[in-house]
Order: C-alpha cells, then structure tokens, then sequence
C-alpha cells in the first residue's frame, strides 16, 4: 500500500490524534498542514524554503496542471516531484473542486463535467476515470477521487443525487488507477446533511480506501454548523485510515478540525493572504501595511522564529509591500507557512502530552478571529 | 577615507585593472558589478541569495527611498544597512537621473530640482545639499554627487551649462557631507562631446573626490559613440581612484567599460529582463518563453552552476513564467545575477592573468546580440 497511517497517540479527551504518515516520499508526523502549490510551486517559495521550514506534504491542483503546462509534459519530466524539484509528498485533488467552481462554464453529466477553460475558454472534459489518469501522469503520492463538491446551501434532493454521484465515480476512479505507489482517497460528501454524510461514509468505506477526505465544508455555511457535520462525520470513519479534512486553514479551524480527529489540511488561506499583507499569529491577524506598523522595528511575531521574523522589521516589511515588492510577498508568505506548520507541530505536542483540551482553551483565551 | 581602492593588476596590452574596493561593510574585488535594489530591496531577492551569489556593493534608490519610506524612517530603522538587513556594500544614487526622467513634471534652477512626486503628485524639492543630506540618513558606504545626467541627443550649449552646473553641484555636495564613514564619488557629464567630458574630468578631479562615476553614457545613443566617449574619458581619471560606469550592464557592454578601466557597473538590465522571461548567457539571451523550450529539460545555461540551473529545467521555468508565477521571476533574476557576478570574476581572472585581451576576442566570437 503506498499510504499508511500509523497511529501514535489518541487524546483520551477528544477525538484527536498523533500520528505518523507512511508515503513514498517520506514520513510525516500527523495532524499536519499541506501547503498548497495550485500551479506546481508553492507560490513564492522554493522547494528548500518549505523544506526549511519543515513542510512535509504539498498540494497541487490537477485542474491548473491539465489545462497548463500538461500532464503529458509533466510525466515526461519523470513527475511532478521531478519537475518541481520537490522530493518529499505530494498530494493531487482530482480537478473536481475547480472544475464545479466554473459555474455557467461547466456542464454535469453522469460520464463526466465538460467545461470551458478559465485560460482560453477551450471545451475540456474531464470524468473519474480521466482525472485519475491524469494524476497517475503527475504521479503525486496521494491523489484524489473526482467528486462534486455539494454547494452550500443545497437543497435535500439535490445534495443526495449528488453524493451518490460522487460514490459512483469513486467507484470508477478506483477502478481507473493502476499504480501501486499512489494512494487514492475517497471524499466523503453530503452537504450539511447528516444522514446524507452518513450514507457517504459507509458506502465509501465499504470500497476501503487507503484514506479518506472530508469534502464539501468551509463552503460558506456558519462554523458551528461546519463543526457540527465534521463532528457527527469523523468519528464513523475507520481509526485506521488517514483523515483529510479539504480547504480548511484558518488557526480557529485547524483546532476543531484536530479535536475532531482529522490528520491532514490543506488550503490556500495562509498564502493567498500573505501577499495581501496579513500576517497570521496565535493572537489573531496582522495587517502588515496598517500605519501604526510604519515605525514598528519589531518582528511581524514576536513568538516567531522564521527566516523573516529572525531578521526583518514590521516597518521594513510594511514597505515591501506598500512598494509592491516580491520580496514582502516572499517574507509574508514564509512567516504564516512556518507559523501553520508550527502551530500544527505544537497540536501534535499536545495531544502526544495528553495535553491538547488545555492547549484548546488556551488558544481560545487568546485568539481574536 | 571610507573608500579605497587598491590596485592590483593592470592589463599589459589595455585599460583594463583587477583590483580591491576597500569600505566599511568589506573588501570587494574589482571589476564588479552591483545588482540594483531600487526601493531597498533587489526585486525577488533576498539578501541571503546575493551573498550565496557572491554580490558584494549593492546600488539602491536615493529618488525612491526619499518618497518611500523617506529617508527618516530608513535612519529612525538604523540606516539603510539595517532597515534591509544588508551588511555587505552599499551606494546609493543621488536621485538626480530619476528626477531628471520625470520630464514635465521638474523643473531644474541653479538651487536645485522642484519635482512632483511619481507616486501622489505631491511636490517635492531636491538639491545637492538635500539629495546629500538624505544620502547621510539613508548611510550608504558609497554616495553620489546629485547631477543631471545629459540627455541624449542634446546640443552644445546645453550640454555645457548642464556639465558646469553639475560641477559646481558636486562642489556643493561635498561641501554638505559630514559623514566621514560614506565615500562621495563625483559624476563626470559632458554629454557626447569629447572636450566638455575632459573639462569636466578636469574640474572634479581637483576637487579630490575618494571616486570616479562616468554618467550620461548608455542613455540612447549607439554603442560605438558610447565606447569613444568612454575611452576619451576614462584615461583622464586618476588611476589611484575607482571608476564607475553608471547604468550599464549588458555583456558586451560590461567586456568594453572593462577594457577602457571601468571598476564598477550597475545597471536593473539583468533584473528587469529576467522578469520578463529572458534569460543572460555568455552566447547571448534565451527567452525562455519560446515554445523550443517547452519540452526542454535542460537548465536555462548548460554552463552554470547557480541555484535555478542546478535545480529546474528549461520546461519548468518556462511553465512558472507563462503562468506568472512568483517563482519563475526568483529563478530568472537568480540566473542573470549569477551570471553576471561571475562574468565579472571571469574578466577579472583574465586581468589577472594578462590573457584578457584574448578573453574579449572569444566573447566577441561567441555572443550574439
């Protein structure tokens, strides 16, 4: 099996968990946080820098890379490790997110979605079995079956023939791959309908996948209400197998997500809103470009101990990007990936100590969303 | 003196020198060139990779540093060093070529420049004691008299008044410099006409300034011209002093200022190209757009050992900058930089050597325009 979850530790508590993660590309401790490089590279850092900072997984997108440079280009290059010079784990989503994302661009269909290209409005089509050969061509570590991912809101009806849909192509997407040194996750569904979720998970579970993501929140519904689904959803999926909790990145969240048992993150949150100059703390948010930083000389976090935290000021920070220069981007974007990946590191602290309902509380005490 | 040059070799059969640039922030070999930081910062690098790289002086923005942050913050953050955690090498231009590029929006009088702002349009004052009084607070070891570059074409009356004004500026900024850590160099002008760059060779080496900028060349007129103007004037300065040619930076154009006893270069031409997607070699440029390179997974410059060429391909490259990636604009500038960096240390070997004049007919042989 090219995936393994080892299970360390449960929090006597709490449905959290320490673990470790077996891939082809390295071992990595769990809970953890996946960075997200959409167009192969993590935007604005180098494979070393991530390494530095002690980035196990990165993810990339199957949608951005079908449509450019090409799976074909990249299987050629010996992969998508190869090709970004990147060689610890990769994990692909199968296109589906982006694709449904398209809106009026995208046309359902049992076979498969055809869609309209963001970059050149060229017809594309991609189906179960085409998404999973294009990710056999990357050849990430982990990849993705092809789901829908249920809007929020969505109406009962519509929310079960989709779900139902999506084990039907989980099925065919399975059926589809043929390396043994991938694993394929099945993506549990069902909007924010317990009893929808719960056929979700038992029919995905009954296909036993090597792990499982949890798809379709943090899309717009209240967070208690998001808590609420992950809650009642993780606990029915199987101890053994690897837990992914999709585009979830946010401190606040990355917490509920642990204490509810989920091993693996990942969202483009801490990076997309580096390069719009808010800088990610225990404490809450910072707004880099704010004026009362203008004369601040201290580091962005004064608890931080990464590349830009050790040797720049708010204020020289502050100018970078007042003056739209790449390396404030750079500066701000190492800040939160290191500040998520430790923050990620200090869970895993907790819950090893038995510790982790105390490091909850106190977060709480002191995070402002 | 805060800036010393030392000579080590002069070439048997040419102009050309190796030798030592001694400053407060370190010994650098000479020829060199110093990568542009305009606004504090060498666009997408960081101070780390310039050193990894091996860049000694660093040239940054008097104009833009005044505007944003302004100088007084820069000195409030410990000068300019400091503020961009930069320990090696500085000069700093006086800000009267930007002024100078504004067109309409300055208006030149003996007492100096009234400008308005590129930013906000705010109106702003520069002189040779203010442009040398920001350059004090900003803290640069190498700081240049404020002038006025002669445009070009300009006829011989301008180009006159002009040069002698900037005389007696260059008078004025040496009378306004306290600092006795920061070196002040004076800017030889004259426009295209041989007897107004030797009056004006004349004038400033009896002021005695610790350096030499030739100005006003490589502002649009042909390369021969160029080349005329520089040796006529070159040979006129004090052999004991560094010589710098300001704003150049293409090969071929480095190999001549070189042959007529240039000491140091810079120019945004490596940096500004790179983010364009072209991409320096000692055969000439490689845009790495073209479609040639799509499948091509060789690094950018077969014979380069810098961090983008040991690392990415061609069809890497070429995906991160057709798809505007942050990354791509890093791996780019890394290349030319290095590049440049080390055709300096390549002409320097051969000064050393005596073997330049043959080093010159083989770059000849072998770059393409």
């Amino acid at each position: 099996m090219a995936v393994k979850y080892e299970l360390i530790k449960q929090c006597s508590k709490t449905g959290a968990r320490a673990g470790k993660l077996h891939t082809p590309h390295g071992t990595f401790d769990t809970p953890i946080f996946m960075p997200v490089g959409t167009q192969a590279t993590v935007k604005s850092m180098s494979p070393d820098e991530l390494k530095d900072m002690g980035a196990g997984i990165i993810l990339s997108n199957t949608y951005h890379l079908f449509l450019r440079p090409g799976h074909s280009l990249v299987k050629e290059a010996g992969g998508l490790h190869k090709f970004m010079n990147w060689d610890r784990g990769i994990l692909t989503d199968s296109g589906g997110f982006q694709v449904f994302s398209l809106g009026d661009l995208r046309k359902i269909t049992e076979e498969g979605v055809t869609f309209r290209s963001h970059i050149d409005g060229s017809k594309q089509f991609l189906s179960p079995e085409r998404a999973t050969e294009v990710q056999m061509a990357l050849g990430a570590d982990i990849i993705m079956a092809f789901d829908e991912c249920v809007p929020y809101p969505a109406d009962y009806d519509y929310a079960k023939k989709s779900t139902e849909r999506t084990t039907r192509w989980a099925q065919r997407c399975k059926n589809t791959l043929t390396r043994e040194d991938q694993a394929l996750f099945g993506i549990v569904q069902g909007g924010m309908y317990k009893d929808l979720r719960s056929m979700s998970v038992h029919d995905l579970v009954k296909m036993d996948f090597p792990g499982y993501a949890v798809g379709g929140l943090s899309v717009g519904e209240p967070k208690d209400l998001m808590y609420e689904i992950l809650e009642h959803t993780v606990c029915q999926l199987p101890a053994n197998k690897p837990r992914y909790l999709m585009g979830v990145g946010t401190p606040d969240c990355l917490v509920e997500g642990v204490l509810h048992g989920i091993d693996m993150f990942d969202c483009v949150f801490p990076t997309r809103v580096a390069r719009n100059g808010t800088a990610m703390t225990a404490k809450g948010r910072l707004v880099i470009k704010n004026a009362e930083y203008a004369h601040d000389f201290r580091p962005i976090d004064e608890e931080c101990d990464c590349y830009a935290c050790r040797n720049f000021s708010r204020a020289y920070i502050r100018h970078l990007m007042r003056t739209d220069e790449i390396f404030g981007l750079r500066l701000m974007t190492t800040h939160n990936l290191y500040f998520l990946i430790n923050f990620m590191k200090k869970m895993r602290e907790a819950i090893l100590e038995d510790s982790f309902v105390e490091f909850r509380s106190a977060f709480i005490a002191n995070y402002k969303k």
